[in-house]
């Protein structure tokens, strides 16, 4: 009766799962418009037609002029120079600059013909009027932005695989492009498998029961990833009402998550139900971390599956780590982002096991981190957290006072 | 001619902007269902009405047993127990344990009447049919999960003020809670200003005019950070329009942000639109940043008002710091998230004028962080960046080698 159940014939760490896992399924592409396509991921890499800003543009208010006839000026012995138009915004600059002469223009105005510079006002004072002198010289190109200077044609403004971010659809808008080809966001089936599991809406429990506490949250993990969730269901510890469910799953996601069942009975019955299904590979059962290790990596037909552990704790643990850069990569995502961290010093030692990675759930109070302990089926240590810290592999634990990274919750 | 209208009268600190601008409206109270939970701020404080798990659970597969019945096994001396039954998931442990009996549970069943300890699969074996041997003693309490050990009756799920996250919304779904009171997500009118802007889909330039690079980003940072952009509209430097236009998204905003015309002429009719608004206060105009110095916040009855500097650049920069806090406090958000930051060392050195926050855009090459410049008005500067890193008001600059934090982009 002992043994077979428990073991993990297939355990990979989690820097293989996430370098090496990699089917192959990436989502269609639609056209979006501009207003949405902040956090969506190009297809193409999108090239400048035309330059920015367009013209050549005054960057202050002042007085555009030939930088030459500025030369030597001093508070002592100004240049002086003849008012003879000005720029309006938006407008045309319809007088030019010569010799002697200086046109008033605004910031962001248009640059006269004739002229090679602005000087700021503040280094200039009405002499009489309709003549400036100017106290300061300016160099030829100063107080002015190129017409091609923020863009030229050709240069890239988007890449392809990298979400944008507003700066790049601040660019997009600029150039008047206004819609574009980006990847479909993933949708993504979440199915809760397990006999004692129950609708979250369920008001009374029955005896043994527990209400689904997974698929909403990694509906919101899938969502902050870029993904849509698309269809969740409740299955019965039963491998063919499983297998049933995963092939329909497959028929209209880019990707699926089974939250598997935690008692060994649940695990055997989806990896058995995930490898009858078409062209089904599983490609590790079991990760080298703690908590989440019961995790399966499969895909069928190149669309990836995610079996993440029965504890609501390890499974959120593990969808954060392994899952959402799964999401991510379905959409195209060639690099995954960087997450920042808060630096904190640990507040007591914490013992680790090499060779597997640990997460740990941690408080911030100052810049102490606070290990947080308990058992994987509890959530309450997640909800008490205000993020996490990684013992590597490689580590046999920290110890009090050690400095850490925290990734924090937000 | 020269100075009045470049001077700021009420320069404050970024400090003091994100510490006492404080206007007073908060947005509406609404319900929502749990799936729409994640990211948005509870109203109220939720507590549990039920202790969870809600029942004492076995946390391993093995044996459930009466602990004093198992100490002092050893694989040489194993204590023999009769197995009487069986637990199902999901359903009433209808064997009880007594002495010297233990009765099989998988993980996450209901533990059964007269057991105080499950023992793992694996510290027992077969002895014959009907009897295990159990070769590891198990303490009182060891192997469960204890009824209320998740949460106890009374205790707190979410509290009001702090955006609810994946683990959160778990909780909440684990107690049977599926809709709660929430404020609304912020609506944010977006105003547009200066007689050269233009909309992005405007195909051919007339001369002298910009599209409007602004309102899309701005939106998708005002999404970012929890609110909707509701309304857009792009105004000539009229004071009459403008004030015109912001009497109208007061009526049915949550918070206003004017894109504001970056020349003189531009900021001053902006600030005198905003000041003849009902109940209108100026709490300053002029920020110390670099860039983003013209930089006006202001409160019309409560609502927030922030006039964002004409260079877009500046005006992503000035909303990331300041804005989007402004959308979080709106939303009811007490305590406004503490961002990761990536380590880094200065590739370069970095001059910095004392008394001024500088905004340093940068990109990342390794771990070396590689500052770009370039003039306020250039988005190519924003475009090219992985992050930013911040040189505090009391610096004088910093040096080549020095670590530093980057916010990255993301």
């Amino acid at each position: 009766m002992a043994g077979t159940g428990r073991e993990f014939f297939t355990v990979k760490t989690v820097a293989q799962a996430l370098g090496e896992f990699r089917p192959r399924h990436r989502t269609a592409v639609e056209t979006v418009t501009l207003s949405a396509a902040a956090g969506r991921v190009p297809v193409d890499e999108v090239r400048a037609q035309q330059p920015l800003p367009g013209f050549d543009r005054s960057s202050v208010d002042g007085f555009a002029v030939r930088a030459q006839d500025t030369f030597g000026a001093t508070d002592a012995i100004p240049a002086y120079l003849q008012i003879v138009g000005q720029v309006r915004m938006g407008a045309a600059a319809d007088a030019a600059v010569s010799a002697e002469t200086a046109v008033a223009v605004p910031t962001g105005g248009m640059l006269p013909t004739g002229a090679d510079a602005v000087v700021m006002i503040e280094h200039t004072q009405e002499a009489m009027p309709g003549t400036i002198e100017v106290t300061r010289p300016v160099a030829p190109g100063e107080g002015i932005v190129r017409g091609d200077e923020d863009l030229a044609p050709g240069a890239t403004i988007v890449r392809p695989g990298r979400p944008m971010r507003a700066q790049d659809v601040a660019m997009l808008a600029a150039c008047g492009i206004v819609e574009l080809a980006v990847h479909a966001r993933p949708r993504v089936a979440i199915i809760a498998t397990g006999d004692e599991i129950v609708a979250p809406e369920t008001a009374t429990l029955p005896p043994g029961h527990v209400r689904d506490a997974l698929s909403v949250p990694i509906g919101a993990l899938v969502t902050e990833a870029g993904g849509q969730p698309t269809a969740s269901a409740i299955v019965p510890d039963d491998r063919d009402a499983l297998q049933d469910t995963l092939q329909r799953a497959i028929g209209f996601s880019d990707l699926v998550v089974i939250c598997a069942g935690s008692s060994v009975g649940g695990r055997d019955e989806t990896a058995a139900a995930v490898d009858g299904l078409p062209h089904a590979e599983i490609w590790c059962h079991g990760l080298a971390i703690k908590p989440g290790k019961p995790t399966l990596l499969a895909h069928s037909d190149g669309i990836p599956i995610i079996g993440l552990p029965g504890n609501p704790r390890s499974a959120l643990v593990v969808f954060r780590l392994i899952g959402m850069p799964l999401v991510r990569r379905v959409a195209g995502i060639i690099a995954q982002p960087r997450p920042g961290t808060v630096r904190a010093r640990l507040a007591r030692n914490l013992p680790s096991a090499a060779g597997r990675l640990d997460v740990v759930q941690v408080r911030l109070n100052g810049d102490r981190a606070e290990p947080l302990f308990g058992p994987s089926a509890l959530l309450s240590v997640l909800t008490a957290a205000d993020g996490y810290l990684i013992v590597p592999e490689d580590a046999n634990g920290l110890s009090d006072g050690d400095p850490v990274d925290v990734f924090v919750y937000d």
